[in-house]
């Protein structure tokens, strides 16, 4: 086991940081925004100057693991770990900051922590591999293997992409099995990782809404998401009166109204009590100008971060379908999409996240995220929190997507010091 | 000119109409229902068996057209015209009745008139060509041209069908020239046309819903049709409190509860006043479970005899359009897809029309027609009135469109004395 550190860190500094930021944004985005999208080639080219990065500056490896996640170990004075990172992988056409702040960030938390010697506990770096799920559909890739949540036989073994390439090619073209994925989580596991910290640009309006550089995630929502059939009678535009209809459409009209209503009925005043409520996809059939609707799918999307609060939206939308089905002379069928468990932080690693917050942004916001993050999928298995920095605009997936650079800079400090202090607090913790 | 009738006319009858239209259907359904698309193969045979229906039964021949529109002519005592018919050719997977009934009672009107005689006034029947417009998507294009109302170069020359069929070839193949179709007009003046009639299908639920086997067509009701777009901004269902979203969707939800409203209001208590508006197409952009919609694009059909009404009710959605855009902070814009006035019918052969179906129904109710109908372009050029059989199920363009049998005889046979009386009526005018 390697000496224990000697000289003190260096004030966290975000300069070198938006410097490799801006490199990475320019070897990796076109004119219409990032492209670095997993398994394909621009996502191997972020890589090997993530590679090429961490030898150069910190004369240490990447491993990658066996689901492809990319991983940097600083060796510390004891084997238990503190785990840190995000994804370099990109939608096509993403903001310059989606994940890669996360892990270019950690690399100067690496730069920082190396330069003073060897850190008390072992530091890792991960980038996750295919967060975004751009090219097959299913999101979280990576992580969640390293969770232990993947059934990649299951999830991923049929999954073919618009060109009809399959992913199991995909992955082996990238030098990954996909029968030995699963194995990424022991991997993970036989690191004795104690605490998972990300930093992530918010993708959202919240924090601008309130004018604040730099929030505290309290954890991920949970997401009730289904699609409601709304059905009626198809019938001629012009030969129906409106009192003889089955009017689908209308029906399903009424019923995404009543999901508003629920969205905003049970938010309460604070950020860390807003859920949030959408309507995103319709479909009508027949679809003609000259019909009523016969028939109306739409999707319906829950998210809170209240798990019991989460159910109570549900049961409230269930309702309010029946409700806009009988108003209609319609029938309303429900079928699940997806299903998952809010994942609060944990309470001790909030209060690090504050502190180290407070200290560069003057205040220490507390706000859930509604989008997955990796870290959902790491709070499964050790303790983890979540940084965010302030969006403008606070729109996402694309490439207007941006953090202003004081901002940028806040956030990046408030995450190096966390980091070290979560260090110093799983230090501790063994002591 | 041919001696003056001297018979009597035989009682009106529907045993030859039913047993014709089973013919008929016999040869040109499916399982899936009637199957004769105009300008192919079905419609042809269609016709074919209508030619030689007529020639065999009549003596008669039957002429085309420059539009492609098929005559029967049986000389009268005088020149003047009384022109009654509907359509031979039918939606892929229509109903039994559509179209073909007016055509089929059409040639018992003929052999009626002709067993007493030569009529007092020349009778025309006519199966309009491409009344349904399934194929290119123009309806009412035979009966358009005659009445002068079809510009073929601009309307069709660039047609072309889901199979790169061009619709002049089309035509051609059937013996129409695209560049003589707008002789079609000049073809029909000739014959000094007086008055038309047409038996039609409902097609609609208002004389079932009124058990009445019967119906008085008032005219047809003018449409104001129009795509309405509302934008707004694409932003995370996750990330995105409802108060800070501009969801446009939920605009155009709420503009289509304001548009039935306003059909509601509209409508007077009697079918007469009766109006409607219908959103049938809704597409929203990007389309995500997890987006809010940016953009979503919705029509507009409104209907109703009354013009003015119309352009009131018009008024109204533009109106209730504006209000949703601003609760909803998106802005909308509107689009004009199709403007038909309304055409209303002759009120003297409305009152015939009446007594023709008190005879055999016990009542005459009246109702518009919110569908089209080529009586809709007579009625620009001759005076004009149609008979409605009572549909049941009060639906249109599936093979399961019906008029119970015993409302079918009542419907045939009020028509046949409406044809008499109308016959009559022309040629009293003259003397």
């Amino acid at each position: 086991m390697p000496p224990p550190r000697t000289k003190r860190l260096s004030a966290p500094s975000s300069k070198r940081v938006i410097a490799d930021l801006r490199e990475l944004a320019a070897r990796t985005s076109t004119e219409r925004g990032a492209q670095r999208v997993a398994w394909g080639p621009v996502w191997r080219e972020a890589r090997a100057w993530f590679t090429e990065k961490v030898k150069a500056e910190l004369g240490l490896p990447v491993e990658t693991d066996p689901a492809g996640n990319a991983w940097v170990t600083l060796p510390g004075a004891s084997p238990r770990g503190v785990v840190f990172g995000s994804h370099l992988d990109s939608v096509p056409g993403g903001g310059w900051l989606d994940g890669v702040l996360g892990v270019v960030a950690g690399i100067e938390a690496l730069r920082r922590h190396a330069a003073a010697g060897t850190p008390p506990v072992t530091m890792h770096l991960v980038d996750w591999a295919d967060e975004e799920g751009a090219r097959y559909g299913r999101s979280l890739t990576g992580s969640a293997a390293s969770a232990g949540t993947l059934d990649a036989a299951r999830e991923l073994a049929h999954l073919v992409d618009r060109n009809g390439v399959k992913l199991p090619d995909a992955l082996r073209e990238n030098g990954v099995e996909l029968e030995r994925m699963g194995h990424a989580h022991a991997w993970l596991k036989a690191r004795d990782p104690r605490a998972y910290v990300e930093l992530h640009i918010e993708q959202g309006p919240v924090l601008e809404a309130m004018k604040k550089p730099v929030g505290v995630v309290l954890g991920t929502m949970g997401v009730e998401r289904h699609m409601v059939r709304f059905t009626g009678q198809a019938v001629h535009a012009g030969a129906t009166p409106i009192p003889l209809r089955q009017d689908a459409f209308l029906a399903a009209a009424e019923f995404a109204l009543a999901c508003r209503d629920i969205g905003l009925k049970f938010s309460g005043r604070t950020p860390k009590t807003r859920v949030v409520a959408t309507c995103g996809v319709v479909k009508v059939e027949p679809g003609f100008v000259t019909a009523v609707s016969g028939a109306t799918d739409i999707s319906l999307d829950l998210r809170a971060l209240d798990g019991a609060v989460l159910a109570k939206m549900q049961a409230a939308a269930e309702k309010a379908s029946r409700a806009a089905a009988k108003k209609n002379r319609c029938t309303v069928a429900w079928s699940p999409l997806l299903s998952i468990e809010p994942r609060p932080f944990d309470p001790t690693l909030l209060e690090l996240c504050a502190d180290a917050v407070r200290e560069f942004a003057g205040d220490a916001p507390k706000l859930p995220s509604g989008p997955l993050h990796d870290a959902a999928e790491m709070a499964g298995i050790m303790p983890t929190v979540m940084v965010f920095a302030q969006s403008s605009p606070g729109i996402s997936h694309t490439r207007l997507e941006d953090t202003p650079i004081p901002h940028l800079d806040k956030s990046i400090k408030a995450f190096l010091r966390l980091v070290e202090t979560t260090v110093a607090h799983v230090a501790a913790d063994e002591a």
